[in-house]
């Protein structure tokens, strides 16, 4: 194989061969091709995509470059969700003890945050003692204790997306539609588990902003995950908003700790239940979606699935005590509040600039290798279409310093949007934008 | 600046300051930046292109990392051109000594050969002795002595080039026509050259097989030419048959003698008329083209352009006999001939395809790094719209052993297509097919 020839054959639209990519990807992983060679490859691939048969090649090598679990052993069907990323999105630390709780097992591998998104493993991190880095022997026992066990990417499982990720990274390739698709789907058929649901986020807040580009991702990943044997469905949800109230890691275990206890914010509780539901199905417990959110709710009103969790943070090492009471979470040193500037009807609260924001803050990374700051973020205490007075408090700011809390006031005015009072429409946007299945 | 956002801006069709540029070149060349980083850019650009200043940028980049000649200094005109090559395609070997007889200086430095099309230096090596790898110093003095000096790229001039060209050959970006352009561009420019011709080839030989790329690149390099300075013309030149009769090295070099000496087949010696016509009007030696045209027929009748071409030789390490008894030159121990399999008229000698056999018989390189043999090759004896009785003598083989020219013999049946005797429609084909200029 003349590499440079197969380069040029994706690069010009012709479909290569499964046998093809799998030499190539095989010379990747052995060293024969070079870093400059995939990463042409795959800028190539931005512009031209993959074929149905190219995309099952590449996810294909990418499970088969590491270790594949197997939870076929007669206990609980396992399952998983992923979501592409949003601002405030906390929804698996409470899906992940909530439909344990229904009967399903949760071996769930979760990422970091990155840019303006944040990440299940930082906020994770936030409570006291927690490890996220535990083996995968380790990772199976809170498995079978706890019935669910949350950790990060682990070197056994897919390494070849773990090269392929980091290259991408730093080579202006990683906003393509196959190469996320393989990359999440690869990963999640590595895991074992026999139902997934994926949280494809769309609006100003999310990595897809157009209804269109989030519809095409999650067809592609419920198309591929069926391809491998996995039953996948997809929820478009909407991140033109932050989800729920709190932005940054403490802050958003202790309003996921609130939608445990049956509480929290509307939104939240609603996407969390939407998605838990799909998984129900998905994995055969539950016949319907509204009888499986029935059987979500009764557990959330039972405090059973809060109590899951507390069992789940005690097995991996964390302080259990945080679900009774989450003052021993980290509290930044400095609050401030940003007050409505006018009177009006609040006409946007961008997800993005207030997830910029708090990455200014500290709570976010630019690059893969920053730090994070636990405590700073944000409790976004108003929503799109509410009328508010000048002067009434629209977000509580937790930073570091005071100079950090005075630049957020300002970046806030940027992101919170007031106009005179207006009729409602165009304002309110459905929190569920879509369902797509492989059906 | 953030090189991955960088990249991802050329991606999505952004253009970048000519500043942005700078820092990223520079980056790459001081190893900042890696060849990763570099190979997925220069993927993008295949699909973006470059707009006029980027396409500055980086020309004046590539210019920049190395020596840049002069010759302001009084004497005649220095002058090149440029080929962007065909097969039997030997115009350099004539055009430099009878344009120097004609009054300039031609400072010529030459490529090599790769798949399916020869380079000028590799014909010029099947001189024995010739020295083609000379130091600037040396270079000098020869175009001193001569008028005209022949070499190969040199490591002082335009060296990011010769990285940049290195890396596109392995990552599957050599195809793009401002990386072309500005590939060949700033070469010509640090040569200190004030005149310069192209000639851009144009067909199934040749690397731009449409007409409408060949205009394209043609207008591109003459318009990068004139912003920096020097005056280019191009000439956009048939390239489905070979041209001339010669295929291989040392069988090039005596059609090139031959046309030296006022002979040679009638195609070769009208590309290099136009093209050495074109040098003399615009280094301003001629007023006219047909008056230049005159001079340099003059010139090649009166034998002085073979002796500036022994003169040469000489100077470089060569053996100057060969001009007027070529018989030292590399000959193939191997001789056979392809007779036309049946009777009728020519209808293609795909230049191409018989490019592809002489690498068979070893003339040419699929990599950089393969050495070639100098002896083989074809003397093609036929052309398109010639009436051929079968068993006719059509190609001339010069091989180093039987076995490669009966695999010549078996490839050549598919290069030359003998159809019946039909009206000359569409066969002819003219030799210059359209003239390029800044203005």
């Amino acid at each position: 194989m003349l590499v440079a020839e197969l380069i040029e054959r994706k690069r010009d639209g012709e479909e290569l061969s499964a046998a093809e990519l799998d030499e190539f990807l095989a010379g990747y992983l052995s060293g024969d091709i070079a870093e400059y060679q995939m990463a042409s490859f795959l800028m190539a691939v931005f512009f031209r995509g993959l074929s149905a048969t190219e995309l099952t090649a590449l996810t294909r090598a990418i499970i088969g470059s590491g270790a594949r679990l197997d939870f076929d052993d007669g206990g609980p069907p396992a399952v998983d969700k992923h979501s592409t990323g949003g601002v405030g999105d906390k929804v698996s630390l409470i899906l992940a003890p909530l439909v344990a709780e229904a009967g399903l097992r949760v071996p769930m591998m979760s990422g970091r945050g990155l840019g303006h998104t944040g990440g299940t493993l930082d906020k994770l991190e936030s409570i006291p003692g927690f490890q996220t880095r535990i083996d995968l022997e380790e990772f199976r026992a809170v498995l079978a204790d706890v019935g669910c066990a949350m950790i990060g990417q682990t070197p056994e499982i897919a390494p070849l997306d773990g090269r392929l990720y980091a290259l991408r990274d730093v080579s202006g390739t990683v906003q393509s539609i196959p190469l996320i698709a393989s990359s999440i789907i690869s990963k999640k058929v590595a895991e074992g588990i026999s139902a997934l649901v994926l949280d494809v986020k769309c609006g100003r807040g999310a990595f897809m902003q157009s209804r269109e580009d989030a519809e095409a991702l999650a067809r592609v990943m419920v198309g591929l995950a069926a391809a491998e044997g996995l039953r996948a469905t997809a929820l478009l949800t909407a991140m033109d908003e932050p989800l729920g109230e709190a932005v940054g890691h403490s802050l958003e275990v202790r309003e996921a700790l609130d939608a445990l206890a049956d509480g929290g914010p509307a939104d939240l509780r609603e996407v969390t239940l939407a998605l838990s539901a799909e998984l129900l199905v998905s994995a055969g417990i539950a016949d319907t979606t509204p009888a499986a959110r029935r059987a979500l709710e009764d557990i959330l009103a039972s405090g059973r699935a809060a109590q899951r969790f507390a069992r789940l943070v005690e097995r991996q090492g964390g302080d259990p005590g945080i679900v009774e009471d989450p003052s021993s979470l980290p509290s930044a040193p400095v609050q401030a509040v940003y007050e409505a500037p006018r009177s009006g009807r609040v006409a946007r609260v961008d997800a993005r600039r207030i997830g910029l924001t708090a990455l200014e803050l500290g709570a976010g990374r630019r690059r893969v290798e920053d730090s994070v700051d636990l405590a700073v973020g944000f409790i976004v205490e108003t929503r799109v279409g509410a009328i508010v007075e000048g002067g009434e408090p629209l977000v509580a700011i937790h930073a570091r310093d005071e100079a950090g809390a005075r630049r957020a006031v300002e970046r806030l005015q940027d992101a919170i949007q007031i106009t005179d009072a207006a009729p409602d429409e165009g304002l309110e946007r459905p929190l569920i934008l879509g369902r797509i299945t492989a059906d």
